[in-house]
């Protein structure tokens, strides 16, 4: 496995890659759900290639980027044993040296959701993605359906901006518990981290519900709503009822939709989400 | 030649195509100036690549994008004649599909000069750039220098969004009597395009005045002032002389700066530019 941290030597190496390659763009900390795009990009191509970059432009300044958890020896170590090929760990100065000024941003769809409560994070993500993307220039890049919007948000970029790239989205990795694989759970104290199970409890009383028959977008939200209710160390953010690819939030009888939600467990910030219906 | 309107169509003629692919993106009505870049790709690259797209995001509503020039016919037969290998010519609805919402902004320096006066200006010109860029994949493109700012933030934008794309920036073409070839030219009548000379004449005083020791910001600024106030149908929007790089305007004594300007002759507005000291 080769390691690279700068944009020539990443070049150097890339040059001498069989394609097609696919990509894992990573912030390190490297959990069972980043494994699993790893395997999923080590079976559909001859090349993989991982990033660990830690991007700061998607933290707000109240955010928890001082703390957020890393360990790149551990990672090096996960990534050697999936057979990754190469290993791109970036600095800040190389990604935003003095002076930068470039950004992607992207009108609506990065104001929603998630964006109403971290109004620069997808101006962060999709630059930095773009940035991370036109370095590597993979054919397959390989994003997880825990940070829905972000993939949402990645796949109209990528479309929009007419990268060549195939995005894959895999399906959300859990605790055998029920909680969301997620690099920010190492935050939680045990009590935190048995309250932390009211989100996936409540999305997977909203499945039961749906397969039951229940359509209706208020009800399905209310269902989440009352588990987080009921646990006092949570407290709800947000949940919707959304159209899988605009974000839109339906109303009335849904046939198809993503149930999203961010919810505080003491100071800690969880998100997790459903698809239904597809 | 081959002609490609579609990225679909554009994708599978690419994949045939030989390497190194130097690529010259144009707004079509193609004058000497486009063909001097055309013919700096063919020199350099073993394909070259054409598109011909007038992009509507980076013109304000005011502006001259309904009446801005095309000869579609006439601009195919002179990329014949130069041994082009590809045209693209996208459509709107392909660039910008409804629901559009990808944008590539730059901090500063496309708010500065000709961004303080076409403040969305290059906005559109980063994103679409980006978009062809993405789609063409090439190893070099070609800019003129008569655009000197549009150079300067894509070259930022080049190197800032990791694109593996080199960017040459070609001369500016004159007309034998100086003025800066450009497809606006043709909005001029008889007396306004007599009149257009003043900017290059203003120019052309300004390099001599350097060529003989003049260093002060400020003359050099008066004498292209002094040139375009005694030309009765033209009004002087602005002279700059700024740093090479970063266009932050330049005070007292300069070595190496960009003058550049731009004029209202009639209602039409035309920029010029001269590098000093390089």
């Amino acid at each position: 496995m080769k390691i690279v941290k700068t944009t020539s030597d990443l070049n150097t190496k890339l040059d001498g890659l069989d394609r097609t390659l696919g990509f894992v763009p990573t912030m390190g900390y490297l959990h069972e759900g980043h494994l699993s795009l790893v395997r999923k990009a080590r079976e559909e191509n001859t090349t993989v290639a991982v990033s660990i970059f830690a991007n700061p432009t998607q933290f707000a300044p109240d955010e928890d980027l001082a703390s957020y958890p890393q360990d790149i020896d551990r990672d090096l170590e996960l990534l050697t044993g999936e057979g990754v090929d190469l290993v791109w760990i970036p600095t800040v100065e190389t990604m935003y040296p003095d002076g930068y000024q470039t950004w992607v941003e992207m009108d609506h769809l990065s104001s929603i959701l998630e964006g109403s409560y971290r109004p620069t994070h997808f101006r962060g993500v999709a630059t930095v993605v773009a940035k991370l993307f036109n370095a590597v220039s993979p054919d397959k890049a390989y994003f997880g359906q825990k940070d829905a919007q972000q993939a949402a948000v990645i796949k109209k970029m990528v479309r929009e901006l007419n990268f060549r790239i195939e995005i894959v989205v895999c399906p959300i990795v859990r605790e055998p518990d029920g909680v969301a694989m997620s690099s920010r759970n190492t935050y939680l104290d045990e009590e935190e981290r048995l309250a932390a199970r009211c989100l996936s409890r409540g999305l997977f009383l909203v499945r039961d519900a749906f397969q039951k028959g229940e359509r209706r977008a208020e009800v399905l939200k209310t269902i989440v709503n009352n588990e987080v209710v009921h646990e006092p160390l949570a407290r709800l953010q947000y949940v919707s009822c959304a159209d899988l690819t605009s974000l839109a939030e339906l109303e009335n009888e849904v046939q198809a939709c993503l149930i999203s939600m961010a919810v505080f467990v003491g100071k800690t910030r969880l998100i997790d989400n459903l698809i239904l219906g597809k």
